[in-house]
Parts: C-alpha cells; sequence; structure tokens
C-alpha cells in the first residue's frame, strides 16, 4: 500500500428517513453529493437508511445483495446499484448505513460499503441482534424477523483500515477490540439508539469504545421523526482515540463532518501506552474467525496430558 | 453458599494520605469505623493509602505481605495488622486500598482484602503498571521502580463476588470482563487518578466498564493534596450496572456512601441482556490463568491437521 495520508474529512449523513424507498435513496444520494462537495473522503449513512425502522417494515423493504464484491451486476438491488454509483460518481469511500436484506429466505441487517470506483468492498450483517424490553419504555425484538450475521467486516482506505458494526453491536467491546487488534483506525457503526436507550448510553458506548481502543470511533443515526413507530435518538457522533466528542449532531436532519486526524492515534497510544501494555498472559481476545479449527479428536488420560487433534478449516 | 441478601451498603474512603505512615494507618482506620458505624458492609481505602503516591516514596513505605491467606501471622507488615485488626473489631469487608509491597527483592503496588473475622481473604498486584508520558502535563513510570502482579483477585462475600484491580487497570476492560465471567456484580479499583487524566477518563472508564459488563463498578481515589508532588484526582464514586453514576465525590477527603442494589444487575441483564447474547462463536475472551496449559509437543504435517499434547499445569 501506498503512504497514507494522516488527515481526512469524514461525513455522518444523519438523514429522515421516510416510509417512501426510492424517496430514501434519492435523498441519501443528495447528501452524499453535498458532503463529498464539502470535501468528505469517507461517507456513512445510517442504521436502516432506505426503510423505516421496525420488525414490520423489514421483508417489504429487504433486498437481495450481491454474493461477491466489485463492481454490481445487473441483478443487485436498487440499494446496492443506488450507493455504488453515487460512491462511484464522487469518489468517495461510502459506508451504506443499512438495509434489510433477504438472502435464501432469511432476513439480514445489512451493511454495504463502497470503493470510491463503486465496487462493493464487503458485507456486514449485524451480528449482535436488537431484543431488549425495558418495561413502559422501549420493547423491540429483531430476532422474531431477522437472522444475525456471522462475519465481520474490515477494509483498507487510502488513510487507514476501518471496520464496521452496526447499532446494537456497539454494545459489544469485543468486535471493536478484534477490529483494534486487526489494526483499524476508524469503526464506523451505523445504528439507530432509541429516545431510551440513546440517551443512556450512546455516547457513552462510543466514546468507551474509542477510548479503550485508542482509536476514532463514529455513530450514524438517522434523524428523529417522532411521526415514526420508532423513535431514533438522532445525535450522531464522532470521537477520537482519546474518547473526546470531536463532532456531534442534535436530533434533525443534517450532516456532520469531522476531521479524522490519524496522528491523534499515534500521540494517545505512545503517550498513554496501554495498547502496548496489553497483558496478554493473563487474558486473551480470540477472533474466532481468523483461525477456524474443528477440535476433530481429544483423549483424555489419567495423567495431566491432553491429546488434541485439530483441523484448520479456514 | 448460604442465600445472598440484594442489596448492601458499600462506603469508599476518600482519604486524606500524608507522609507519616502511622497517621495514615490511624487514620484510615478511623476512617473504616466510620463507614461501619453508618451500615457499611464493604469499605474499601484508596490506593497507596499509606505512602504518597510518588516512585520515589515506594521503596521507603514497602512492606512485606503476607504469602498465605487467613489470619495474618506475628511477622506480617504492620499496614496488613491494621488492616485486619479494623476489619476484625467492625466486621466488615475491607479492600484495603493498595500499599507498596517488598517481596524477594522486588516492589510492587498490592491490594490487600479482608473478610469481617479479620483473615486476609487475597492479595492483588497491580497488572498493569501506570507508565504515562503526556508532554507538559503529566509524567509517571511507575516501572521505573516497580514490578506488575501476574494473578488477578476474585472472593466472595455475603452479597456477591467481587474483582479487584488497581488504577491503571481501569484501562484494560479485558480484565473486567474476566471478572465478570466470574460472576462478580462488583469491581472495586483503588486508584489514583491524577488530574490530567482523572478529569479526561476516570468517570468515562469507570461508567463504561459498568454499562459494558452490567455490573457495579467503583473507584477510591486518595484526596487531592495541592502540596503532594502527586495530584490525585479524587471524585471517587460508583456506578451502577446501567452504567450511572450512583454517587461521587468531589476532590476533598471524605467517605461515599453507595446502595448496591444486585437486583439491579438482573434488571439490567434481563432488559438488555447483551450479558447473554455474546456471539461467542465469533470472537473469545480467555482467562489465561484459569487454565494454564503449557504446549508440550506440536505436529504440522502436509495435511490441514494438527496434532498438539497440552500439559495442563492448574
Amino acid at each position: 500500500m501506498a503512504a497514507q495520508a494522516s488527515s481526512f474529512r469524514l461525513a455522518l449523513v444523519q438523514l429522515a428517513v421516510g416510509s417512501n424507498k426510492a424517496t430514501n435513496l434519492s435523498r441519501a444520494a443528495e447528501k452524499v453529493r453535498e458532503a463529498a462537495q464539502n470535501g468528505s473522503k469517507i461517507v456513512a449513512l445510517p442504521e436502516c437508511f432506505n426503510s423505516p425502522y421496525g420488525t414490520q417494515y423489514f421483508k417489504d423493504y429487504a433486498e437481495e445483495v450481491p454474493a461477491e464484491t466489485g463492481q454490481p451486476g445487473p441483478g443487485a438491488g436498487e440499494s446496492c446499484k443506488a450507493l455504488s454509483q453515487v460512491a462511484r460518481e464522487c469518489g468517495v469511500f461510502l459506508v451504506g448505513g443499512s438495509i434489510p436484506e433477504v438472502r435464501k429466505g432469511k432476513y439480514y441487517n445489512t451493511s454495504m460499503s463502497f470503493g470510491p470506483d463503486g465496487a462493493l468492498l464487503g458485507v456486514f450483517r449485524k451480528v449482535h441482534l436488537f431484543d431488549i424490553d425495558i418495561p413502559g419504555k422501549q420493547k423491540f425484538k429483531e430476532s422474531d424477523i431477522l437472522s444475525p450475521g456471522d462475519k465481520l467486516l474490515s477494509f483498507d482506505t487510502d488513510w487507514c483500515k476501518v471496520g464496521i458494526g452496526i447499532c446494537y453491536d456497539l454494545r459489544f467491546y469485543e468486535l471493536a477490540s478484534i477490529y483494534g487488534l486487526r489494526g483499524c483506525k476508524l469503526l464506523l457503526y451505523p445504528g439507530a439508539f432509541n429516545t431510551t436507550t440513546g440517551p443512556l448510553h450512546f455516547e457513552l458506548l462510543i466514546r468507551g469504545l474509542a477510548a479503550n481502543n485508542q482509536l476514532f470511533v463514529a455513530g450514524v443515526s438517522p434523524a428523529q421523526d417522532l411521526t415514526a413507530s420508532y423513535h431514533a435518538w438522532g445525535h450522531s457522533m464522532l470521537c477520537n482515540p482519546w474518547g473526546k466528542v470531536v463532532v456531534s449532531a442534535d436530533e434533525k436532519e443534517g450532516i456532520v463532518y469531522g476531521e479524522v486526524d490519524l496522528s491523534e492515534v499515534d500521540r494517545v497510544r505512545s503517550q498513554i501506552p496501554v495498547t502496548a501494555q496489553k497483558r496478554w498472559d493473563l487474558y486473551s481476545i480470540t477472533d474466532r474467525l481468523a483461525h477456524n479449527y474443528n477440535l476433530l479428536y481429544t483423549q483424555f488420560t489419567n495423567t495431566p496430558f491432553l491429546l488434541l487433534v485439530i483441523h484448520d478449516v479456514g
């Protein structure tokens, strides 16, 4: 890879999502153009940007997502095509929020990311489904409709490696740890927290992941719509590796711009060197997808010796 | 174990630590008595409570710490004896902050915890040493003098299992994760953050560990002394499993009392069930001390099969 520039502009598009899918797609593309015109190099859309958020909507708005990376073929879904086209038109990296995906009869909450040539870089399916029940405040059960993903997604850009999660995945710091260990310096979470969990945890989780892993973390929410069945929290924000909020939105539609100065990652890691001071002799975090072993044979004996035969399946 | 009560009072003693060791010990004991008289069942002292905090002090104030748990013998150090005595006198669980320890020619930052009968329950030696250098603001290098510990400490009380860390260990969420996986519902961190890192991260780290692991977390600081060489941040605090601050101090000497209502742990874990939703198929966190295997023999072949022989050394 060529030498990487140390700073770039990131845009978080806090889109007002409505019930008309074609309108959602064209308004999202407009915002991506506006962000690019304002100098953004990476642009991120919110969770469920082509559909209202709610289990009653997912099936109606679902599309198939290409099984292969690269330029989407003629059979790709309309959201995929629209995202690829605007990424190429604007020459930006585009983290396409998420959309409801249908695949072999199952539904997923799926994020597609595109390069500045419009190629699909990869797909992330929300791995932790949002199943909460706070009596009198917020009840939601994604798993009524959705299936969880089983892969992580990180990809290289011209500036740094980027890792992707969706909303509730923010609560699982193991995911962020693994992205950090993979070398990501920016994590992007399209996420529609709500008016109960948003004020409780949205900023805390983003700041915590940023400070603990000493990297940039952003959350990208849809705008709040009190006429919808689900009230998104808004407050899209970017935090730096010190755990400080660089920029944040209120609840209304808008684009949040933040400078991602990667020299801050090096600065905090040299001044408070926790990343180098991990005690891997006492604990370990394992990316189970990096080494996927099947245990084939185990022999316990009367001695404290254990015989294992494992099969590396990739 | 008998049925556990679901709520108890915790006291965090934000002690004004001076340069006279005997005075520090007697004032600490006074505060423990005061906390017990006010109904506290678990009392915690701050990091380095018998000595000013600074690498120039550690050797002079260091003591030996018993190698065995149970009632301290006549040869135990004066801090150990004083803590055991006041725990027994007051019938409280006492997390004895930390003291500089000398052991076989090495120095440690060591926390001793005692049961209500005065027995030493266990010892925790700070495992992550505080080596930071924020130019113009805060430079400190514990590892100039101290060696790191190599064990964790959790113990049962009448209410819940408690896990111990010291100060900079707060930044290593892997430790808290392991305590959570061990079943701890309260983590206690004696910790002297400073006037640079305190406002930056003390509350963020405590709230983050509490929310992410859905358990109670407290930090216990010495009071701030601007005439000392190191300016402790103070602001001792208790956070609940929702990540909310239950109670916190300012920078002055005082005792912070917090109700630890363990039903909150169950409540948040049922309403936002992240603890049950971990995707251990995608990632894992391993307590490397729980299963200590030595790899004795590995045979790589031309096939994707791998033969391992491991030796369980406890």
